[in-house]
């Protein structure tokens, strides 16, 4: 959508900086800065802040590479946490969901990213050299392959499984197949073809 | 979703502040928060600015409450419009539609909302005497009510509608009915009996 008034430059810049959210174009972004700029000029203050707070004060893991305030984050202190796991995702909110799933009590490695070659993401840009030196403090046993089931996903997972091997670490991947509570009907047939070949004894 | 790390607090923060976005849950601003840290820092500098300026720099246009970086806005002093005319909208975004029609070469007089008693927004939170002051300026004859067909659009048009009328103004609303282009079968039954109540010779 075109601007159609004469708008105020002040507002365009606002409406072009909303748009580098994830899943906001330009309605939605023209949306939230009037609602900022005639509801709530309290919030759009405190999300300024916010941002500065976040960018100043925000820095990698040194161990998992996730976001922190410290130099390494209360999840590797810990003393809770199984050192002989270590699960590999490609993001932080990655590493969140799975940590929800109160069923993992091991540690992380965050990617920030996955290899993907036409968007100039390759072994560099995950920081592989950091992941391999982390896998091989010697505690580590089990490096488990967390990243997403697509093709980049796939491809990092597959990567990473070919080095990490090599370096005599037992490594696994989270499994794929049909989601639960689902009904078989109403998932997609990639899903369910790969339910099929990697099924497991019953 | 609960946060399930131990998340730094400036990230925390973070993810609050964008919860204050139209439409964005918990889930949505984790997301925006990860991926303005993740990949596009720059983006995050960048819209921390863009807010604190579009705070800094616009104020409401005298005349038509609009937002703008002058005293009165481009649209208000602009020798082509016609005078006569008087659009009355609760937004500034519903303002931004009716131009992009370039069917209206009026005015426009922004309420920057609705009366909505329950929200305890009544006649004064949205600028009645201003909006009195300017409708009776002499030059204006019509007032065009586009505010929301909503309860709250419908009760401001009809509080606008009496006491606008009492000083002599021609006053209308904008017509309400089956959306252009679409089929009758697929429109909700609440329009299309809109449609028959207020049909017109054909």
């Amino acid at each position: 959508m075109q601007p159609h008034l004469p708008e105020p430059q002040a507002l365009v810049a606002l409406v072009d900086a909303l748009r580098a959210l994830p899943g906001v174009g330009v309605r939605t972004a023209r949306r939230m800065a009037y609602h900022l700029l005639q509801h709530d000029p309290d919030a759009a203050h405190n999300l300024s802040n916010a941002l500065e707070l976040a960018l100043n004060n925000l820095q990698h893991c040194e161990k998992c590479n996730g976001f922190t305030q410290e130099v390494i984050c209360p999840t590797c202190v810990s003393p809770n946490r199984d050192t002989s796991l270590l699960c590999v995702v490609e993001t932080a909110a990655d590493q969140n969901i799975i940590e929800s799933t109160h069923n993992y009590k091991g540690l992380y490695f965050v990617l920030m990213g996955r290899i993907a070659p036409l968007e100039g993401m390759g072994a560099n840009e995950i920081q592989l050299a950091r992941l391999l030196e982390r896998a091989c403090d010697g505690l580590v046993r089990e490096v488990i392959l967390a990243t997403n089931f697509t093709a980049e996903g796939d491809t990092t997972a597959h990567y990473l499984s070919e080095v990490l091997r090599a370096k005599g670490l037992s490594v696994t991947r989270i499994a794929r197949g049909v989601p639960a509570g689902s009904e078989i009907e109403y998932v997609d047939a990639g899903t369910v073809a790969w339910a099929l070949m990697e099924r497991k004894p019953a």
